[in-house]
């Protein structure tokens, strides 16, 4: 059976991510210890995909993506998924609110939490955790080191916990973006509500240099849904762009902006086009639909002769 | 025999573009009266060429040029030659130039000669000449009514005359841009050296409209050699733009821009790729080569498969 | 009294954008043989002003007038006019449509009206004169030697003549727009339709360089009405650019556009802020307007201390 | 005495940020849990000054930083620090590396180190700490729940442990960029290397927005050293961006940028300007320079009068 690596253990964000996954359906799920190992196994093909946190992560590891995706050749993404960051407070079934001294919690979960704890918990005792699903398996261990556990809403799927109160992170609307990654190297079909991720290396490093590299868009009538820049550890004072377009492949106007891109910078990563999460159709500007451009084509053609 | 139309008579500086043409070798030279009639036998086919005046005219009729370039259906420009506008000061043999009491020039071509004349003729009578070769003609009509006439250098193909003096026009420096124009839809060979003319509308008139058509050009490294504006008489506000670009249909990039312009603007009139009259060859940036064209498209063939 | 000089004589299409100058009158009108000579009245101070024709020009000096503004230092426009370019059929009163026989006309006039001459009058021959009011003179003439002459539809103001027809040139809506020039150094009073004129050099000559200078205009909201290149003599190869903005140098919008190209190129000729011609107010994009730059100015005030 | 907030405990990388601040000299310097904490110190006032990562963390947090500095109003970065992020295997003294069988370990740093574990110690068991520090510390608890731990190569200022292995992370050149943040409304002085941060959120969502924004800078030769776009919570589909600019308040440039950036979008959030970690200076385009910056002013106080 065919295998995707994910940052595990089951019950972590990014597992909630694979459940969202049509690709991930009767396939394996390898929970792994972090991004960089899921895409190695997508790499040596031991998996076929690998699910990772690509914006707002609370799990970690966004810039690691974005670096590893850069470094590592061959890898398309082939599809989004955008889970909702929300966490519980979890406690054996009938412990009551004024038992809890000790709590289980990942550290960066405790710090997602930690306005709340001080207001209804003042007084606990931290216990680190590997994980948001091992906090709540640590309250099942003998002799009991916690009383209760921050993980996420979903917890029961793994766990038979009891949850106390729901939503106790600090910021009630945070999502974490998900990428499914492969290796494939056809591009899912063209939907109406795409994106299309590259990574681009400036040719120079100058004043304007990222204006112009935008131009190759922006003169397409091309939107941008995200743009990050990130160091070039081998080139000091340099840097490559992670950008998600909105469009597909097979989009004249985005074919276009790649050949143009590629025209201006030798280095560009072409990260796959896929169905967007958000369900809405990408708007298309008249002047720069496939109409628009077929009518130039036929146009040209005119030309001579 | 075939015909080619231009400003006549024999002898005006427009016959003495032809004169620097190949394609007019062993063609009728047909003299009209203005730019727009020798358009007009273009078009009907009564010639297979013009020679009309497009920049910088001592003759007039270049915003006349433009405007019926963009204005009349199907004319290509072929070829263009630079004439240097130089005036003399002619007599009939043997006169001295204390003898000159009446002049007999070309209304534009008196105005262009004035500030030498005011010089060394300040007592001198204007008798008005219908063109540079008439004022010529007119120092042999009887009853004499000329004794001096301004001409081109170059008379004395025309009229035995004697030059008194060269270079009287106000600007020693003075040329003027001929092309010459056909109905021919096939496009001249590249030479790398060679010229692009287009008229393009803009799509609608707004702050930075013309920006973004310049964007086409500038985005694939094209220069331009000339531009200017011309009210659309149809279209009190608007604007059309006619524009040399260095650079041929057949270079990868200026096809590049022609779609792309097409696609901004649903009018854009192509009027032909020709080598221009300087004879250096086109810089190109590498960048924008027909080689990095092809290297990228050949990139982009395997992003698929 | 002061004087104006303007492209003479009394009658000429220049005149009559005279008579539409609030600023003209009074004052005592010199007509001169041409565009330079005005302008050099005015260097000198013998005129306290020029109306020389800018745009589309029958009669001739359109690129004259834009070199002329380019290299002669301290001229200012104060006002543009346009006047309708139409011409009519003159003849000595009682003179039937059938005696006609010569005709005299300005070669220019001549070209205009030829095709309507062609269908009327097949048979006539032409005599030049010197400008469009000198042809109605020529009916007055002893002995005649002309029967009719094409003259500007105003010309009885001049001449007791009798018009045939009207309105007989090829373009019906042909229209000259004038400026009048000065060495004022104050700028008129803004009106809210104002239009600035500039000559700007290129501080470089490279593919982008123009669309460089006109992204002054367009980052800040400043529609162009007229853009020509002109070949600068001395540099070949180089360009100066002829342009009018919409605005007054005293719009938040056009001062900072004067700063950023002065910035960008050394070379920025200012022509003068003057009520345009076409009496509709200039449209301000409220995030370009003086309250715009007023609370952006208010902004960056409170950053420090 | 003056509190300077970080993510502690003492010996996170944060703190050895603080080590490198002149400013943290002499202050007294309060650990706290998370970036949010830190800020909301200094907002409140209890703290003069926040350390936070805002590139590239092992600790996390960077987009919780980002957010942060977007949302609390009023606070200002004064100076950047670079810390080398390098993961050392620590053990009590005494312990050879065939002994260790438990190790304890952060979660994000365990992942960090997870290659050279896999290779080094393939049968260890990880036992999760609350901080990089802790993990040392619980070296020493009785009874002992852990052989070895990970831990900064500096962990020794806090801990007397032995360091076997250094280095053991999988980037090797990884650092992290801090931020001293505070409520200063006081600019630090110029040095000619210095960045400006900001946050700014495009009026509108259109294609080539952002675009219009990077023009702001591009077109006042003004280099982005980092851009980052970020979902704004409340208004779904659309973005802030963060950048960092190389200049300085007082350069010229930078102000003209910042007054075009203002009345481009309402929403400009100025996060100070300050001496960069990088020592070279940044290097100005005469073009752009505070020279240049004068000298239109000075000519365009000559247009009039």
């Amino acid at each position: 059976m065919e295998t995707i690596s994910y940052l595990g253990p089951a019950g972590t964000f990014t597992e909630a991510a694979l459940k969202l996954a049509p690709e991930a359906i009767g396939k394996e799920w390898k929970p792994v210890a972090n991004v960089l190992e899921a895409l190695h196994d997508v790499q040596l093909g031991s998996s076929v995909a690998a699910m990772i946190a690509v914006e707002n992560s609370i799990e970690g590891g966004v810039t690691a993506s974005q670096d590893a995706l850069a470094t590592i050749p061959g890898l398309r993404i082939v599809g989004e998924y955008v889970v909702p960051i929300r966490f519980a407070l979890a406690v054996r079934p009938g412990t009551p609110m004024d038992a809890v001294r000790t709590l289980a919690a990942h550290p960066v979960a405790y710090g997602q939490c930690r306005r709340w704890l001080q207001r209804m918990l003042p007084e606990h005792a931290h216990v680190p955790a590997a994980s948001n699903v091992v906090s709540a398996e640590m309250l099942f261990q003998t002799p009991a080191i916690a009383d209760a556990a921050i993980t996420p809403v979903t917890i029961r799927e793994q766990v038979d916990v009891e949850l106390l109160h729901e939503d106790i992170q600090v910021n009630p609307t945070a999502r974490t973006r998900f990428a499914l990654v492969t290796t494939r190297t056809d591009v899912p079909p063209r939907t109406g509500r795409d994106k299309t991720s590259l990574i681009v290396e400036l040719p120079e490093e100058r004043p304007g240099g990222l204006m112009a590299m935008l131009e190759q868009f922006a003169t397409r009538g091309i939107n941008l849904s995200m743009i990050t820049s990130r160091p070039i550890p081998e080139h000091p004072g340099r840097y490559r762009f992670v950008v998600d377009l909105d469009g597909h492949l097979h989009d004249a106007r985005i074919a276009d902006a790649l050949l143009g891109l590629r025209r201006y910078s030798p280095s560009v990563t072409f990260l796959g086009s896929y169905p967007r999460a958000v369900a809405s159709p990408v708007a298309v500007d008249p002047a720069y639909s496939d109409a628009t451009y077929a009518e130039a084509e036929a146009w040209f053609a005119t030309l001579e002769r």
